[in-house]
């Protein structure tokens, strides 16, 4: 078995549980290296306390599955058969009366079955804990973060070299999507946000067919590629021929917000101080009113991870631990600017493995 | 409020519930016409059998929120406050006693939050009925499938030009993804699967950074382009420089199988019979054993939804659904073959939304 096995087994005494429940997603690519669809197929690994775990899989999916090495016994289901029995035979072979699972992931169809085949079983959503384990990252995971940058910030500069005054946000989107895969992403870390004008005021926009980039308009780029199973996620925001006194004046605070997150950023601190600190120097500001989101969240396997940087979060960040600084102002029907990126916390401070320049820049 | 706001009334009324809950995904999309990002913050909107709906909304959608001309109550939480207080007033504006909701969507903490806010509410799964609504496809539906499809043939014929022995399943994949985004897809319909030689008998591969193509290799494609909301999803297998006998030959079984679905799909047919009578012929051959999947499933929003086509679902299809007929039969350790098409149903017959030929082809 892998070696962060004994992790979870440690993790489920810690919590107090019979065992822990892993579905396909960031954990269950950490445990058993490598991703499956789960789709409408249930697909479980579960880590009792003690003793082998088990695993419930989908029938087309063994000859994957046996490429894991996995170390326990597994139920197999076929589709025409439904996949309620293995949960049952799961059940007969492993004894649970507590079950720590990721809230955030498993879906209530596997809930379900579970409580079907353990009547009496109590589930606990534990995804801080489990998903927790991933906060620390290792020389290794923070190398594949670095490539998944390195990737996106070359895909950025050959698309802001590209952008010109008429273009429409989607055409830009392409640009930036064709050179993440050119670049050579696996995937996209996550729909790309390409937004103009009033619709970068949207901190979730969807990228516009029939609107054309004005001169004076922020454009704001929040993105990145996948790569070896790490995201990266960044934010720009530039300004098309010229940029208004007051796009300046907001794009200085922002910047200030981010810069302000790096200066107090070390072990120890909390993910509380963090985004006080930066919200603060955005409430010092005329623009108060325009706060929308808190500063950011972890970030690895999956885009959005502990920790949460956000106040009232008392955690203190460990060294290893990455996260994004993504301060933001936006102003429905005027504009939105927000500078984001991804931070490596280190023992004495921070290393920003994002290394794209933060100057207001004009393009097109 | 959308048209398709009272088809959910009514579906709460039919499955004798106080309500039905849709969070973001296929069923959301389609009642609000927009896509909103999920990950750690929930959102939900609750139609109500009788009366007004009412949502919950993460703070900084509200924006995108405003845009969907959604008629009803609006709970909004903040990151650094939580959600439950949303649910908790959401629980104070409307009285429920039972609830439908999405069991493949909808996560667990969700499920948790509602439960804490209603401590009696029983959470039916209901999926089936909920997701069943969108199995008759409009006329623009149907063409918004057939745009995806496009793209996804000509992205696929690209590619075939470009294959040659000696190049990476990894390289392949770069260029069938490439182009998929060249030719106008908004974004993948699904992590591809491009997989030769042994790869090809694993009917979820990944693509390998270190296999190069071999002549003989079968090249199996599974892949489709989103656009417009819609997912194609097309699988075709290719010879590289030469096919063997038993290539040949599990080839043309696998494409018999695949006429068969054509050939006897129409409006009132049942899955289950779809699904026998392609299987059938696989069973007839002397590859039976090779048989790892059922012939396929519903096409939309989402790449697998209902109907699913398989034993044992009686369901009768109506005019409009569309389907995946994609019978394929898996050797691990030697090869597998896979023949996908997208499939209309319709009163009389069917028309295959795929163009893309299928007679045996010889590539690089």
């Amino acid at each position: 078995m892998p070696a962060s096995h004994a992790q979870y087994q440690a993790l489920a005494r810690q919590l107090d549980v019979d065992a822990i429940a892993l579905v396909p997603g960031p954990n269950f690519v950490r445990l058993l290296g490598q991703d499956f669809h789960s789709h409408e197929r249930p697909m479980l690994v579960v880590i009792p306390a003690e003793g082998d775990p088990a695993a419930i899989v989908p029938n087309l999916e063994l000859g994957s599955f046996a490429l894991v090495g996995f170390e326990g016994k597994v139920f197999d289901w076929r589709d025409q058969d439904g996949y309620q029995h293995a949960f049952d035979a799961l059940a007969k072979h492993m004894t649970l009366s507590t079950l720590a699972v990721e809230g955030q992931i498993m879906r209530v169809f596997v809930h379900h079955a579970l409580m079907k085949a353990y009547p009496d079983l109590r589930i606990d959503d534990a995804e801080k804990a489990i998903s927790g384990l991933r906060i620390c990252k290792t020389d290794d995971e923070v190398a594949a973060l670095e490539r998944a940058i390195r990737i996106s910030e070359v895909a950025l500069q050959q698309t802001l070299d590209r952008v010109r005054v008429g273009m429409t946000e989607k055409e830009v989107e392409q640009i930036l999507v064709m050179a993440l895969f050119a670049n050579g992403a696996d995937d996209q870390a996550f729909g790309p946000i390409v937004a103009a004008g009033d619709n970068s005021a949207r901190p979730h926009a969807h990228a516009r067919a029939d609107y054309r980039l004005q001169p004076g308009d922020a454009l704001l780029f929040d993105f990145g590629a996948r790569k070896d199973g790490f995201a990266a996620d960044i934010t720009r925001t530039v300004f098309v021929k010229e940029a208004s006194d007051e796009a300046r004046a907001v794009y200085d605070t922002v910047l200030r917000a981010n810069l302000k997150g790096h200066e107090i950023t070390r072990a120890g601190v909390t993910a509380h101080d963090i985004d006080d600190a930066v919200t603060a120097v955005l409430e010092a500001s005329p623009y108060a009113d325009r706060i929308r989101t808190k500063t950011g969240h972890g970030l690895g396997r999956d885009v959005h991870e502990a920790p949460y940087i956000m106040r009232g979060n008392h955690e203190a960040l460990a060294a290893g631990a990455v996260f994004t600084n993504e301060p933001g102002l936006y102003q429905l029907g005027n504009f939105g600017i927000r500078i984001e990126d991804d931070i490596l916390v280190t023992e004495t401070g921070c290393r920003s493995l994002t290394q794209f320049p933060k100057d207001l820049m004009i393009v097109g």
